[in-house]
């Protein structure tokens, strides 16, 4: 019987995917389930769908809200913050990393790094300077991964990911899918964990 | 010492609204919570801030969507669902009487008695038919209530209070004020409960 599951879509650029890159390890390690990383790029997508940008940046009432509402999540969560002083902050080398990354055991930590420096320290994340100096960090080959993470083979395997996104009807970041059933937003991690656990006793079997 | 409040905004057409005005007197009286029910008419507001109609229904991806997050939180906290055929539906009438019913000891009963007409049985909830019905069925002077609603004096209220949410910043509903401090969603109404106890033990006092 396989363990339970759960897809785990996000935009490292995402300020609610911050929350969730931050939470999701613990959460579904308590819940005893196994979460497979997608990291894709949400911009395309809200392009696609007619945004001109994320949609409570369109919408300035709401803009306002959502650094309110971050602030008192990040309290509520024990999570660093810090308004970014730039938003959304271009992560697309960071992303293709993470796409690069795909099978490393270090890409939950690639991932928790680089939206610390962007939501807890406002600093940015998409240089090559920057980038290096997260890999190096984590005691990585910095420079070999930078070198990979921009290759053409690389740069397909971000743009396949993101057309995924797109296929799966995904509108925004972060999303959760327990088999097919999809969650939206990271006020429904719990929910889509809970999900995953029903779905696998339904499969039934051992 | 004030008892803790919170002032709930609500429109009676919004399927997150509904989900709170069944929620709220529980989990209000089970935090130490005064509930300060306060019905507007978000559709006005929507229109000023350039929308052509609830959010998820301009972009239809989100809102093929948000049925099935309906459906789900509706079976998460035991509430009757039916997706409804007609969707927003309008409910101004229904609105007027819960604003002429505001210092009524009925009014949470009204406003869930019209939501559960609406979501729960995907029935109208705007034509004097339909509200005599639910008044007279909670035991009320049907007549009287739909006359006094439909006032002038009574539709220069709502009008006043829909402009009162827009003054507050409100941007759609359910939202909460715990003090100064909004909360916007069905998903934050713990948060906020949690926020008024917090804004009451801060003001200080005996």
């Amino acid at each position: 019987m396989p363990s339970p599951s759960l897809d785990f879509w996000f935009d490292l650029a995402s300020n609610y995917s911050y929350l969730s890159v931050m939470r999701i390890e613990t959460r579904a390690a308590q819940a005893g389930v196994t979460v497979r990383w997608r990291p894709f790029l949400l911009g395309p997508i809200l392009d696609t769908l007619g945004w001109e940008g994320p949609p409570f940046v369109v919408q300035k009432e709401k803009g306002a809200y959502v650094w309110q509402d971050m602030r008192r999540l990040c309290r509520k969560y024990g999570l660093p913050w810090r308004q970014p002083s730039e938003f959304p902050r271009r992560a697309v080398l960071a992303t293709r990393v993470a796409v690069l990354a795909a099978d490393e055991p270090w890409l939950p930590a690639w991932c928790r790094a680089v939206m610390t420096r962007n939501y807890g320290d406002d600093r940015e994340v998409d240089s090559p300077e920057a980038v290096a100096q997260i890999l190096t960090a984590l005691g990585l080959p910095a420079r070999q991964i930078v070198d990979e993470a921009g290759s053409d083979a690389n740069r397909l395997r971000l743009r396949e990911r993101t057309q995924a996104a797109r296929d799966l009807g995904i509108f925004g970041a972060p999303t959760f899918f327990a088999g097919e059933e999809m969650f939206w937003g990271n006020d429904r991690l719990e929910d889509a964990l809970d999900a995953a656990l029903t779905a696998r006793q339904a499969s039934g079997g051992d």
